[in-house]
């Protein structure tokens, strides 16, 4: 399978689950006092913006990995497709997070819970770079040999952090979802990133 | 990033998000007397019929303008995905909408509602033309200057037309929905419509 | 706006429409008699499948028209995209007819729902059809005159077809369900479909 | 139509599908014990796990069947639309497998239905092989004649394998699910899997 085709059907699957996230935001059932009822609702929105920036930085981020290969062989479709597994997943978390909140029931759990599925995908990133790097096994031959020892421990950092908001989850719920939508931001402006642009053109 | 694969993650967005406007309509619970459960659902017609022209027109719109575009810079994938961020909410109030005006409850809520969502990515859709614009960052050579300061104008004008449907929400819920219908025709037929679609052929 | 990019978002659409044809089978509520509970949900599973050839059927169709295009003005655009409004929105009267039918109550109310939702359909592609072909406006110059009026004469039966499909809707539920599917098979297999092939290729 | 096309759709529809599953796991209804009903619903998470390496092994096998046709007439794509819908359909079985599991109720009914859907998918790929291969009818010149016959006589083991999932499905439910599972990861690691890999590059 060539580049090109694994990455239409990953942006396929990134772009529909990106958009099943506006499922996970509940309908109201007063419609009698509708304004607090969508007022109430505002985890509800937290949880779904953090999550659509998670996603679309992770779609952005897919397109530099995947650029930075020369190539595809089986294993790296099957590694990646456990990557879209656990990317597809997000609206779960994300709506149970979401109703946590806003029942002031299981934030911690729901937050616990949300990271727990973040660790899983960070791990699935690492897995993906780890398989495809080493040994420059896959990696497109440009590609400076220093930055690839770089990248390869900032994914390792990246499972790490992701381990210590489960640990932040089981501390406050609010301060989780705080850490991930500061990690979102800075994967999307981190200096790792964009070197990593740079090369992709 | 290059321009063909934004536009084609963008497309995919806009098609599900287009798509996922029909899980807006309530399912009829009384099939004894459906065809009165199927009349009564007529707001939630209306309100999918509407969405379903703004979402389409914004992807007409959205070619026009990415086309206008010589590249695209870390910044304007950014702001292109809080974009899509705001057209992807849309089926929510969409749905609510409906429901309100069916029920007859919280119409007005619901109609203000709808149109600080539409406020919101009237905002979005501004600030991605004036990043891309201002000082002709990523516009193409052959877009005419003055073209530029009157649809930046025009783009402006947008977010204060969307400003006062929240005030007509406000007032009349069945008049905001009616404005919001005009305003998609008038973004599929207006003559600033028409000069982008020719410059990009 | 190319051919190419119209057609794109248009598979999108289709795509996703067909795919969501899945979420109007009922979950079962009894699991004890499970079995059971399955089986009552046939209308569901006919009612899918007859969906699915219709927008499958549909798909196929639509590249054979936008194939005969030479290309497509913003009229186009939008005739397109009010078809692909009529298609989005089948999920809806497939899932009222599959439970009306296994309610048994409303059967005949759903079954002209239904046919009223196909009729509007073939309205609308008769629209785009004559809309393109009338004065050869969109055709591509090497498709023959005499088989654009053959089409259109066939685009309009078509649409006295489906409004046949409202009366027999009205008279038994079942048949109504029967003649959808065949004429889907129609659809697939009469020979101005055929020709139509022949000439895109 | 193209292979491209026809390619590009299939595309669409699988990555649809596999993102419906997440649509499949039921929410938590008790938020003040959400850790233990997160883990009661273990059984919707390996039914959701189980499903998308299924419709995800499948993806990639669609590529390397149609890779080996030269091109397509209107029946393959029949065929291709037929095979799409037990695709689609995979989310409902899914979740009511996942459910039954939970509750503990109508396991092995649903195990069993679960098993049929898939006999009708493999029945539905064998269908598609068959017609392309028969008479090399579609095959492109240069794949191996004797590889065609030990092909085809893959496909039609793999209907009597499925079922025979089917049996085990009657017999016991969670069995049954790890027979799907060992099967998904059977077909994306056999040698026969191998040699189509070689075959399309």
């Amino acid at each position: 399978m060539g580049k090109a085709r694994l990455e239409a059907f990953s942006d396929g699957v990134f772009a529909i689950a990106i958009t099943l996230l506006v499922l996970t935001i509940p309908t109201p059932s007063d419609y009698r006092h509708l304004s607090d009822a969508l007022l109430d609702h505002w985890p509800a929105y937290a949880t779904y913006v953090v999550s659509f920036a998670v996603i679309g930085i992770m779609w952005v981020n897919h397109h530099t990995i995947v650029g930075h290969f020369a190539g595809l062989d089986r294993n790296a479709v099957y590694l990646n497709l456990a990557l879209l597994a656990t990317i597809v997943f997000v609206p779960y978390p994300t709506g149970v997070f979401g109703e946590a909140l806003q029942r002031g029931q299981g934030e911690r759990t729901a937050a616990v819970f949300y990271s727990l599925v973040m660790l899983v995908n960070a791990l699935a990133w690492a897995a993906l770079w780890v398989y495809g790097s080493s040994g420059r096994r896959l990696l497109a031959p440009e590609f400076p040999e220093e930055q690839r020892r770089t990248a390869t421990a900032l994914f390792t950092l990246g499972a790490f952090v992701y381990a210590a908001t489960v640990v932040v989850g089981f501390v406050n719920a609010y301060a989780c979802l705080a850490v991930h939508a500061a990690l979102a931001v800075y994967y999307a402006l981190d200096p790792v990133a964009r070197w990593v642009t740079r090369f992709t053109g």
